[in-house]
């Protein structure tokens, strides 16, 4: 439930601690879809500093200093959240904010606004991008809307996604392939079996493949990644009384961003050879990119060890446009998209610091 | 669609050949739970034979000579069919004869009824069983009915079901067991699989042993059974992007019926050893009793080879009650519940002549 007093037309004041400002943004609700009112908010409030440029695609906002800096770095976090469970207007239990979008990201985002009102004279050209339908369907995705409309927008060396990491480090992200695995048969009567030739038992040997799979670790950068096959979904039949004639194994491959797409789907058709394997979604991994100047730079500043991530996140846009990317957050991941979703304050106050410290420093 | 010219309150004349008679009943329409009409018909036309004795209950019709032969025969038919496909009125090319119901088994009923009416002095008395319901849910069947409400009505020594078995004798028929087997695990999120346990893969085991499961065959009164143990549906998962928690395979087994419940669900169990079996559904199956007096008399008057029956029928509720049973009736099991459902006009001559000489014979 929205509280009655929250106007929809509120101004952001930027000056505020970033809790608090998490808090501000918590309570100006933006479920995927409806993020209109939030990015007017925030494209006024980052027009009232002289040192960005500000640009607006649909509900997408991107702020730009342009102070001729020899490095240029990124910071981008999606204004949108899941649909309110009851958890709005935000409230505040000692250290932890709770609320639906403190974690997952709007923290993140009350830091990125933090840091581009009050770095007028960063060592680094800024790029702030808020954008829209992070959390639907991947064609309504703002970033992508932007890779593909302006991508001149999104140029940077190194870019930081402000997604919900734990106030730690995580590099790049895995890649993730969808097959389905389609047995066919014979269909018989079920009491004269030997006249059909059953689908669901030919899933068995799938299966067992399967389970038998030993998942790769790989270090790339120093972060070890952890790969998994796994089928998610099994369907077959036609009647209690039939002998099957097709069985469909939906089996989902996440795997080390040093493979490519197409070795992705060429080591599962390896993995289920004699298999009929049909590729039904498939997005690249993204290389954690540690090894560049901006990014040692960042790992140094912020401190702490960095680690893989696993799940597909929006830095993999970046690693497409060729921008190192890393997903760096005060959120817990954990607590994404749950009815009580909270965030550290103390985390936030510290993801602010460690940013401000790199970007500041000499 | 049924034509308009005919009347749903016909008589019947049991004065027609078989063929006339069957295309009679096919054109007089009785799907499951309609059949009043047909069993107001067939009972008015059997109280106008002096050596029958007619009962009903409900929609089913028993009607029995009372002579002190020495042995009772008992020859059974269901009047409903499956619904009509645009394949009534009746119609006839050639030896064949098309319509709903022709097969399975409104010619079966047309020889009991031809029997009834013209065998005033067997040579066994005789009973003559008419019942509602048999092509749909179990707890409905008319037969199972008066097993329940009236079982004296059906006492005899031996039972002729005249359900379609190509003018073939089918002794007994098999068992049918159905289980659930459970497989868990733990979900966990797809990029983070090493945190979950797989549900689904533990089915491969599970159809790794129904794959290698060599059914036994085994020789009863002569007859050839052949059993089967099928996966006939699996279904698993939660979402494409979750470890699978839980899988259900919905395994039949279909046994010979030297197996009794409880032997077959012991040997089910012992194949899937170490795995969580759940019986959802039994029916025994019913020995084809072809060492007894009348039904070695009936093999040898109706001529041919007997086989065994693998389906399902109502025979195992005579068996049930004691009486040895088997399927005999013109129609073709093949051909049941088809669009294109038709029967041959000289196996229904050919099935009444060989029962008559059977019950006429000194």
């Amino acid at each position: 439930m929205t509280s009655p007093e929250i106007s929809l037309h509120q101004s952001l004041d930027l000056g505020l601690d970033g809790g608090t400002l998490t808090a501000r943004l918590v309570d100006f609700p933006s479920v995927s879809g409806s993020e209109g009112p939030l990015a007017d908010a925030v494209e006024a409030a980052l027009r009232a500093y002289p040192h960005l440029t500000v640009d607006r695609y649909g509900n997408n906002v991107v702020a730009r200093t342009n102070l001729g800096r020899s490095e240029r770095v990124l910071l981008a976090g999606h204004l949108d959240t899941v649909p309110i469970a009851d958890n709005v207007p935000s409230h505040v239990e000692g250290d932890l904010l709770y609320g639906c979008g403190t974690s997952d990201m709007k923290s993140g985002v009350a830091v990125q606004l933090r840091l581009a009102a009050t770095l007028p004279d960063p060592n680094r050209d800024l790029t702030f991008v808020f954008y829209d339908c992070e959390e639907i369907e991947a064609s309504r995705n703002g970033l992508g809307h932007l890779v593909a409309r302006h991508p001149d927008w999104l140029a940077a060396d190194f870019a930081v996604l402000m997604e919900p990491s734990g106030a730690m480090v995580e590099g790049g992200c895995q890649g993730t392939l969808r097959v389905d695995v389609k047995l066919t048969g014979t269909r018989a009567h079920s009491a004269r079996s030997w006249l059909g030739d059953n689908a669901i038992h030919k899933a068995g040997e799938v299966l067992r493949r399967l389970e038998a799979y030993q998942p790769r670790r790989v270090e790339i950068d120093g972060l070890e990644y952890r790969e998994g096959l796994n089928a998610n979904l099994i369907s077959g039949g036609v009647a209690a009384n039939v002998i099957p004639d097709e069985c469909v194994v939906h089996v989902n491959f996440r795997y080390a961003p040093d493979r490519t797409e197409a070795e992705a789907v060429e080591h599962v058709r390896e993995v289920l050879a004699g298999f009929e394997v049909v590729v039904t979604d498939s997005a690249p991994g993204a290389l954690p990119g540690l090894d560049q100047p901006a990014a040692r730079a960042f790992l140094a500043a912020v401190g702490g060890e960095a680690r893989a991530k696993f799940g597909w996140t929006d830095v993999a846009r970046f690693s497409a446009l060729g921008v190192p990317a890393v997903n760096y957050g005060p959120g817990d991941p954990n607590l994404a998209h749950k009815r009580d979703e909270h965030c550290s304050l103390a985390a936030i106050a510290e993801v602010e610091a460690r940013l401000r410290a790199w970007l500041t420093a000499n």
